[in-house]
């Protein structure tokens, strides 16, 4: 009955190094062959080293994919690269030509079929003719979002709308978080930031067509607003400082319409100093559903659980490129 | 893109009744073509007669099974016939014979495993010789005790322990439910009705079962309690009354262990006066997960959406006997 995976990292910025500490843990049900990164600093050096462990794992960090994959032939690869797909779909292919099935936190990946068609098109592809899965997940997109409203709605006739509330108290998150938000910037350095585009959350337009396509509902116009949470206090982070009227991160919110009938709406907001912490799903439907995760999912052990418990699903799915509405329904695995 | 599927209702008790008006109301998702009841007060008439619909339907009961799937060849049977497997898995049998995949509301079906192996081995088979899927699903088992609980540990890396909460309001439920938990009785009645072992919620045993293989745990005991719940109060609902000191309900609690460790809890009122309804989800882990569906979730609709929303899923699925945990997350269906 129990089945362990043998699994390769790809990537391990901060998020792939707390999978790293995940995937260890799991002893029994995950047997880490090979770790992937191109940073110079960590190749060559044991996991344990990266880490700061106490006893070496006998696996070294190495740059050459291609190599850790024909010589580790693994089960599953979870992946943390890169939020955009165009930067390293590559990657994906790769591990696909290997035989290998990947579970990915790319933002983009969770629904790739609209900003990415010709890539989606290309991986369902590659990755039906090596007999393996890919799938984009993660907390938000892949989970609180999107899967949970989803799965609010299975106990209903009618959906007339749905409304997503995610709150998050950054200040209890990790440092790049707090820094990704924005959290003790101006606002003269948030419209900056803004006008990069490159500023805010991923993954609300990804959530929206992620509902929509699970509902097979038709959104022709998606709305996406990105303000400042401006701070009403002073807040001191263990990181950094936060002065009243400063900005405290951030609020983007999307809007997914079909004709002038508002379906969807997707509200974010991730600031130091948040009081009501929470994941709120509502559906105005019969019957109506009010779905509270109080104190919100704590996002930095999240995502890496997604990724985590996603190795099962990706191994037992049918080949090709999968979306977290398409496997059953994620739960924990390999934690006794 | 949208899909029109060839259903039969089988068994137009209360719930089947209730699936069939939904299924009416589907109209360009999903298209009614057969009705299957052996009441003889039922039996010949137009499906309008029984729902009391202004214009017929064209759709006429029938004892006949066989004639009925035979004559229609449904993509899909809504079955609703009986909480027992061992009473008509030969109806689940004959369906699969006739290439129709079912959505059961059966509650023993929702893990079959273990109190009817036998059964579960010879409908795996039947389904999958005929290409069909058999799933039993619905409110509780089936959602709000152990596929919502599974969901909720899927953003989680540990988990030592799961307790499920769930309240119901039985003063606003239809008349059969309120009557199947005992309301207006007095102790001694609840004392006889307990002693003939067929009296409660069926499907906490199943839940538990059910969470437990979707987490790959071992449960080597079950403990099932069930206790009046007494009334503090005079209530009156539509359909009867409950005096103070009465019975107003149950309170059916199981436990799963593994070992000496409680691994999890499932504890369900269902009661004639409940103050705080709600469906809970508390998953001691990392993170932790504290999920409320606020007021609950109101099981007489609910139950007809889980099996109608069920259609698409094991159209979609695999061939064979399936569990809720084995297909993809329940979401709503053709409600555009």
């Amino acid at each position: 009955m129990a089945r362990t995976f043998k699994v390769v990292q790809f990537g391990i910025g901060p998020i792939g190094q707390s999978c790293l500490r995940t995937i260890l843990s799991k002893g029994p049900h995950i047997d880490l062959v090979g770790v992937i990164d191109i940073d110079p600093e960590k190749v060559g050096k044991d996991v344990a080293e990266i880490l700061e462990l106490d006893n070496p794992t006998g696996i070294t960090v190495s740059s050459d994919a291609e190599f850790v994959l024909t010589a580790t032939k693994p089960d599953v690869v979870v992946h943390t690269t890169s939020s955009f797909l165009a930067r390293m779909y590559d990657q994906l292919i790769l591990c696909a030509r290997h035989g290998a099935s990947v579970v990915s936190s790319t933002e983009e990946l969770s629904w790739p079929y609209d900003r990415h068609p010709e890539i989606a098109e290309e991986l369902d592809r590659v990755a039906k003719e090596n007999g393996v899965t890919i799938l984009g997940t993660g907390v938000n997109p892949g989970y609180a979002m999107d899967a949970l409203a989803l799965m609010a709605t299975g106990v209903c006739n009618t959906v007339h709308s749905i409304t997503v509330n995610r709150e998050v108290d950054a200040g209890l998150r990790r440092f790049p978080l707090q820094q990704k938000v924005g959290a003790g910037i101006s606002k003269q350095e948030f419209a900056d930031k803004k006008a990069t585009g490159m500023f805010g959350h991923i993954g609300l337009v990804e959530s929206i067509r992620l509902i929509a396509a699970g509902l097979e509902w038709n959104i022709d116009r998606i709305e996406e607003h990105l303000d400042p949470v401006i701070s009403s206090k002073h807040v001191v982070t263990p990181f950094l400082t936060v002065h009243e009227g400063d900005v405290a991160g951030i609020h983007h919110h999307a809007y997914g319409y079909d004709g002038d009938e508002r379906l969807l709406t997707l509200d974010l907001k991730m600031f130091v100093g948040a009081e009501d912490p929470r994941d709120a799903v509502m559906v105005d439907g019969d019957p109506p559903m009010d779905l509270v995760v109080k104190g919100g999912i704590f996002g930095d052990t999240a995502t890496v659980a997604t990724l985590i418990n996603g190795i099962p699903q990706v191994f037992d799915a049918a080949p090709g490129l999968k979306t977290v509405k398409d496997v059953p329904l994620v739960r924990a695995f390999g934690t006794r």
